[in-house]
C-alpha cells in the first residue's frame, strides 16, 4: 500500500452518490473529507457551495453516476464549475460508476451515444483526469483527451474466490457476446480456467434492455460451479436467466459476479428466486437498505482507489491497478 | 401573424417538460409534432431514439428546464447528441423556461455559476440557436456565443391587464431590487404608471433564496390597484410577503403577474392564503393538475413562440418579440 | 495586510492606462514593477517588448480599459501574445475598470453584446485570471471560463464615509434602476440605512446613454444626508440631475460616490455646477489633471488590489474581499 | 438504387490508396471523378493541388487508411486543409478502410489511443461527415462528434454466400473473444445459424498482436460448413490458425469472411497453405497484383458507398445500410 | 466583369475607415450599403447597431485597419458580434488593409506576433472569410484556418504603368531585403524586367522600424527608370532614402509604388522633397486631405474587391486576382 | 554552458527519425535517454509505448520530421497521445527540421498551407512547446499559439568558417529571391560582408520546387569566395546551378552552407560534380552512409538544442540562441 505525500496540497470531496464509499477512501488515505454543501432546493434546482479554499489545491472528487442518474451527473458538473471558479490547481474526477457507459455506441439510426456525450460534459467542464472502473467497454476511454485511469475490480473478486475456495472446477461464464474478452481475461486471472458464453440471438435491441432470452450454451458447464461475470446487475434478468440455462446444461453450482449493482426495481426479488448462490458486487454503488439481500455479498473498491488516488498524486505508476 | 414558408423543411420535436404547449404551437404552425421516442430505463438512465430522418431539416426542439431540472436538462442534451448525429441542418432549441437561470453570478466565494454551465453544456452540445422566454438577468444572453432571441412575454400580460379594465390606478410593484428595471417597463408598456419597490434588507443570502423577508416598501400605494410583476413565482413567498406589506400600506387590491410557474411545494396554498386576488402566469411551465386553483389565471405563451418559429425560419426580424 | 510569498516567482507589468496605481501597488507588495516596452509607432500600431524574461513565472499585468478605450485594451491583448510566447507560467490580468462592461446585453434588435467580446478577447488570448473591481452587472462575471475575482470597493468607501462622519441620518440613492441591489448593499454596509430610488421613466435607450431624464424620486430624503452610489461615474448627468432631483426633495446635503472615475468630456463642470457637497471616487483610473476639482476626491484601491494579489499568489482565501 | 440529386453540387476526389473503388464509386453515380494532383515530393513530402473550382460545392473525398498507412493519412488531411480553404461548402470523407481502428483502448499503461488520434486529426482539420465500413469496434463512432454513417457490408457477404449455397449446415465462427457481437448478428442475417468461438488463452498482448495462439474451440462445427467471420484480415494467422483448429474439431469445410483485406507480408502465402476453401473480401483495400489468388473472393463494396453517398447527399435515411 | 447573382442575399456594410472605397465597391456592384449605426460615447467606447435585419443574409464588412488602427479593429470585432448574434448566414470580411501584417514574427526574444493575435481575434469572433490585398507576407493566410482570398493589386499598377509608357528601360527595385520575391514577380508582370535590391544592413531592428540606412544598391540602375515597389509606404524613409540612391546610383528616373497608403506623419513632406517623380499608391486606405499631394497618384482596388465578392458569391473562381 | 537543474524531473525520448542527435544531447544533459517502444506493424502501423513512468514529468520528444516524413510526423503524433494519456506534466517538442516548412502559403489557387496544418495537428494534438531550428519563413512560429523557440544554427556554421579563415574576402550569396533576409543577417555575423543574389526568373511554380533555373547574378562576386547560405539543401540543383553562376561570375572560390541536409534522390551526385568545394551542413537530419561525401562537413546542433532545453527547464532566457 502507498502512502500519499504532501497530503496538505490534496483535498478530497465527496458529493451525494456514494458518501459511504468516499468515506471509507478518505480514512484510507488519512485525511479528512472536505467540507461542501450540495443541497437541492424546492424547484428541483442544485446548489453548491464549497465551504473551504481550495486555492492552488489538487481536488479529487468522489461522485458516481447511479440512480437518479442525470442529478448525480449534474451535482457533479456543477462541483466542477464551482471548483474551477475558486481555482482549484486540478480537478480529479472519481467516477467509481460511470453511468450512461452502456450507451456507447449508435445500435440504430438516429441515436445518441451518450457515453459520449457525458464524456463531453466533463472534458468541457474541464476537468483534469478521470478515475473509473470497470468500463462496459474500454473504448469509453477514448471518449477523452484527458488521462483517464481505467482501474480493474478483478482482482477483488478472484482474491474473495479464491479465499472462499471458488477456484477449482470452475467455468467462468459470459452473459452474452460483449462480455467474452472481460471472461477471458477474468479466467486467466483465477489460473486459466475454462470459459462458456450465453448465446442470446438477439442483444442489439435498445428498447428491452433490460430483457435477456438467452437461447443456448456454448461451452461445457456440466458439474462445474459456473461463475458468471459482467460489468454491471442491472434488472438482474440476465443473471438469472443465465443461471437457469446453466443449471439446465448441468452446472453443480452457479455464482455471479458483477461489479456494478445498479440493481434496478424488481432485481433483488429475481436474483433471489434464482438459482444463483451468491451475487458479489463491489460498493461503486450504494446499495440501499431495502435492496440488501444474503445472497448479495459487497467487497469493497475503497482500497483500489485510495491507491489510485495516492499513485496518481505522487507521480508513480498505477500500471498493476489496471489489470 | 407570419405564415411559415417552406414548412416542408421544419421539424418540431416536443420532449417531455411541456408537451401541451408544443401541441399548440404545432398546431398554430400547422404541421404535427414529428416522432420521437423519449423513454427512462429502470436504472435512471434516459433513453432517446428519433423516430423519423431529419437529414437536412432545420430542427427545433421544445423543452423548458422545469422540475425535474436536471432530467429534463439531460433529455435536452441527449435529444441534440441524437439530432447532430442524425445530420439535421440545424438544431434550434426552444426553451421557454430556462432553469437554473437564477444562478447567474457568484454571490458569494467558490461558488459556481450554474446559468453559464447550461449555457456551456447546451453550446458544447453544438446548438445553432436558442430561442427563450424572460430571463432572469438578460445578461444571460451573453452567456452564449451563439444567437440568442430572447422573447418578451409582458405584452401578452399587459393585454390581458387591459382587457379586464386593471390599468387605471395601478402601480407595478418590484418585490426585491434586482427587478426594478423590469418593473419599470412592465409600466411603460401599461401607459408610464408609477411604480414601488419592496424593500428587503438581505437578498445575498443564497441558502434561504425562497425565502423573502419583506422590510419596508419604497413608493406609495395607498388606494392603489397594485400589480407585483416578477419573472419566476417559486416557492411564492417573495408575492406572498409583498402582498401582505402591499395591504398593509394601504393597497386596494393586489394582482401578481410571474411569467414562470416554478410552483414549489407549498407555493399554491401560501398564494391562496395571500391576500393577492390573481396570480397571472404563462405556461412556459405545466401547472400539473394539484396545482391548479382559481386564483392563479395561465396565458399562453404558444402564440409568442410560434411567431418566433415562423420568423426565424422565414427569416424576418424579430424585433418587436424582444419588448 | 498579507504577506506575499515567494515573490521572486512574480512579475508585476503595468501597462499605460494607470501607472500611478500600478507603483502604488508593487511599493505596497515591495516588489518593483518590471520592465517592457509599449510604444506606439507612428501609424498607430503599438509596439509591445517584454524587457526581462518572464519563464515560468507568475506574471500579473495592470491595465484598465479606460479612455483611450480600444488602445488600452489592445495594449492589454498584445501584452498577454507576447508573454505567452515568451513562455510566462501563468498570465494574471488586473483590470481595475473593465471597459465596455455596461454593454453586457442586447437592450435592442442586433446589438452586440461587446462586455462579453471583451471576455472572449481576453479568454481566447489565454489569461489564467482576471482581478476586477465593481462590474457593472455582476453576471460580466459568467461572461468568462476562468476563475474571475471580483472586488468589491464599497468598504474603501463606506470607511471613509464613516471617518467623515457621514453615517449618521444618511440616506443611499439609487440613481437608476439598475443598481437599487448595489445599493441595498451599500445600505447595509453602513449599518442597515434606508435607501431611494430615482425613477427614470426611459433607460433602455441606449443612443443616449449619456442622458439621464429623473422623472421622480420613490423613497424618503427629507432633511436627510442623499448619498448617491453609482459605479461608474461618466458624463456625470446622472449624478448631477438626480443630485437637483434630492434638493428639490428636501434633502440636507448630497454626496455622491462612485468606484470608476470616467469623467467624459464637460463631467467636471457638470459636477461643480450641481449641487452634490462631494464627488468621492477610487483611482481605478487616473484622473488627468485638468480634470481634478475639489469637489472629486479620490480614495486608492491599491490595498485592496495589493490584497488581492497576496492572497492568489500564496493561495489564501480571497473571500473578505468580495464584499 | 437511389439516383442523385442536384448531381452538379457534388465533387467526387479520389486520393491515392483507392482509385479502382473510387472510379467504379463514380461511375455508379455517373459523375466524373474530379480532378486534383497529389504527388510527392523527392523528399518524402506530399503536395496536393485541387485542380477544379470546389466553391460552394459538397466535396466527397474517398480514401482508405490502408498501407502505406500514415502517408494515405497524410494525403487526406492535406487534401482536407486544401478544400477547406478552397471554399469547399461541406467536406465529407468516404473511409472504406479506417487505418489504425484495431488501437482503440489503453490496452496497458502509457499506450496511446491511435483510433482517436486519427479521429481528432479528421475532426481538427474540419470535415463535416465520415463515412466507414465495418468499424472494428462500433465505439469508435463516439470517437467523432460529427455524423458518422458507419455501413456494414455483411449483407454483401451474406446474398454472396447464399447464392453459392453455403448457408446450410453452417457455422459461424469467431476467431477471437471480441468479435463474438459481429459473428452473433452475422449468423442472424444468415438466418439464425448458430456460432463457435475460438478461445485464445491471451489476446491482451499487442506486441505480438499479429500472432494468434488458438487454445480451444467452444461451441460445436463437427461435420458443418463453418464460416469464419472477423473485420480484417491483416497477417492471416488467426484466420489460419483458427481454420487448422475447426478441421480438427471435425469442421467439413472451412471459409473465412473479412472486410479489409489488409493482407500483410507472408498473409497469402499462410492463407494458401491453411485449410480454408476461399476468403472472401471486399475491396475496401485494393489487392496489389502479387497478393491476388485463386483463394481469395473480392467482393465490391462500391455500390453500398454509392448508396450511401447519394442519400446523404438527397438527406434520405441511410438505416437499411447500417445493418 | 462578373455581374453578381442573387444580389438580394448580399448586404455590404462599411465601417468608418474607407467609406469612400465602400461606396465606390456598392456602385460597381449595384446595391446600396446596408445601415448601421458606429458611434463613438463621450467616454471612447464603441457603439455599434445594424439598422437592418441580416437574418440568413450573406453580409460583406468592408473595414480597413488603418489609422486609428486599434479603434478601426474594435469596431469591426464589435461589428462582427453584432451580425453574429443577429443571426447573419455568413460573414465576410473585406479588409483592403490588414494592420499589425509587419508584426508577424518575433525578431527578438519576448515580443509578440500581433498579425497573428488580430487573426485569433477575428477567427474567435466567427468569421467566415477574409479577403484582402497585399499581406506584407504571404504566410500570414496561414495564421487563419478560415478562406482568405489574397488578392493582389499588381495588375492594376503594372496597367497604369505600361498606359502611361513606364515599362520601358525599367528596373524594379527592392527597398529591402524582405521585399524581393514581390519585385521579382512585379518584373514579371512587367515583361521580365531586371531587378536591383537596397542593400541595408541592419533591419532587424523592430524599434526603429520607421527609420531606414540603405547601405548599398545590389544591381545596375544606370540610366534606367527605376521602380521602387513596395507593400506599404509608412513613414516614407524607406522610399526616399531609396530614391537618393537610386539617383546617386545613376537612375535616370525613380518612380514609387506602394499599395497601402499609410503615409504617417512627415511622411508627404519627405516624399515630396524625394527625388521619386510620383508615388502610385491605392485607395485601400483614405488619403485625407491634408495629406493629398501632386506626388500622389491613386488608383482604385474597388473594381478588384467588386470582382471579388462577385465571384465568392456565386461561387466562382477567384484564380485570376491571386496575381 | 548551463547546467540543467532538477534533472530528475526530465525525461528525454528519441523516436526514430534522429537517434544520434538525441543520444549526443542527453550525454551533453547527462541524462539517459529514457525508454519507449516505437515499431511498425506488417500493415503499416505505428505502435508506440512509453517504457517508463512519466507521471507528473517535463517530457522533451526529439523527432524530425524528415524523410520519411508522414511517418515520421505521425510517430510523433502517435507518441504524444500516449505521453498526455500517459499523465506527463509538460510534453515539449524538439523538432529539429520541421518537414513541411516550405508549404506555408498559398502560391497559386486551391493549395493546402501543409505547415499550417502540421502546426495544427502538433497543436491540437496538445503539446505545451516547440523548439526548431532555422524554419523556412520565420513565420511559422505564428502558426503556432503556443511557445516556439525558434533556435538559429548560424553561428555554428560562422564558427566553423571563421575558424577555417573562410571570412576573408567573402561574399554571401542568396541562391533565390526569399532567402535575402536570412543572408543579410548570415552576413552581419560574418562581419558585415557583402550579399549577392542569384535572380531566379520563376520561382513561384510549385510542381517543379526541386527545379531551379537561375538566371543571373545580382551584385559582385569577381575574385571572390563566394559562401551560398540556405535553410535546406533538397535536390542541391538550386546550389549547384548557383554555383555554376558564380564560377561564371568570376567567383574564386565556392561553399555552401545549408542547415537542413535533405539530400533527395541525386542531390549527393549533383553537388559533388559542381563546383562547390564544400557544402556545410548540421546533423538536424541524418545523412544515411549511402549518401556521405568528401565534400560535405557535417557540424552537430547538439550543443545549441542541450543548451535550449537546460534554459528552458531551468527557466532562464534564450535570447542568445535566437541569432
Amino acid at each position: 500500500m502507498t502512502e500519499i505525500q504532501n497530503a496538505k496540497d490534496v483535498k478530497l470531496f465527496a458529493l451525494n452518490s456514494n458518501r459511504p464509499l468516499a468515506q471509507k477512501i478518505a480514512d484510507k488515505i488519512g485525511i479528512p473529507l472536505s467540507k461542501c454543501s450540495v443541497s437541492h432546493f424546492a424547484d428541483g434546482e442544485i446548489s453548491v457551495v464549497v465551504d473551504e479554499s481550495v486555492r492552488g489545491q489538487e481536488v479529487y472528487v468522489i461522485q458516481s453516476v447511479s440512480d437518479p442518474v442525470n442529478t448525480n451527473l449534474m451535482e457533479l458538473l456543477i462541483m466542477i464549475d464551482a471548483l474551477r471558479r475558486a481555482s482549484a490547481k486540478t480537478i480529479n474526477v472519481v467516477m467509481p460508476y460511470y453511468g450512461y457507459a452502456r450507451q456507447d455506441r449508435k445500435a440504430r439510426s438516429r441515436e445518441p451515444i451518450t457515453a459520449k456525450l457525458v464524456a463531453n460534459l466533463l472534458q468541457d467542464d474541464r476537468i483534469n483526469r478521470l478515475i473509473t472502473i470497470d468500463l462496459h467497454a474500454p473504448q469509453v476511454q477514448g471518449f477523452f483527451d484527458i488521462p483517464v485511469d481505467h482501474l480493474r475490480a478483478a482482482m477483488t473478486f478472484v482474491n474473495y474466490l479464491k479465499e472462499h475456495h471458488l477456484d477449482d472446477n470452475v467455468v467462468i461464464v459470459a452473459p452474452d457476446h460483449a462480455g467474452v474478452s472481460l471472461v477471458r481475461r477474468f479466467a486467466e486471472h483465477m489460473g486459466g480456467v475454462p470459459i462458456a458464453i450465453v448465446d442470446k440471438r438477439d442483444n442489439s435491441n435498445r428498447e428491452h434492455r433490460n430483457e435477456s432470452v438467452p437461447e443456448a450454451l456454448i461451452g461445457n458447464v456440466k458439474d462445474k460451479t459456473a461463475i458468471i461475470v459482467d460489468d454491471v446487475v442491472d434488472t438482474g434478468t440476465r443473471i438469472a436467466n443465465s443461471a437457469e440455462l446453466l443449471k439446465k446444461e448441468g452446472a453443480k453450482d452457479v455464482y455471479a459476479v458483477a461489479t456494478h449493482p445498479v440493481l434496478s426495481n424488481g432485481a433483488v426479488e429475481r436474483l433471489e428466486k434464482s438459482p444463483i448462490t451468491r451475487l458479489i458486487v463491489s460498493d461503486s454503488i450504494v446499495i440501499p437498505e431495502e435492496k440488501q439481500s444474503p445472497k448479495i455479498i459487497e467487497l469493497t473498491v475503497s482500497g483500489l482507489i485510495k491507491e489510485a488516488i495516492a499513485r496518481v498524486h505522487n507521480h508513480q505508476s498505477l500500471q498493476t491497478l489496471f489489470h
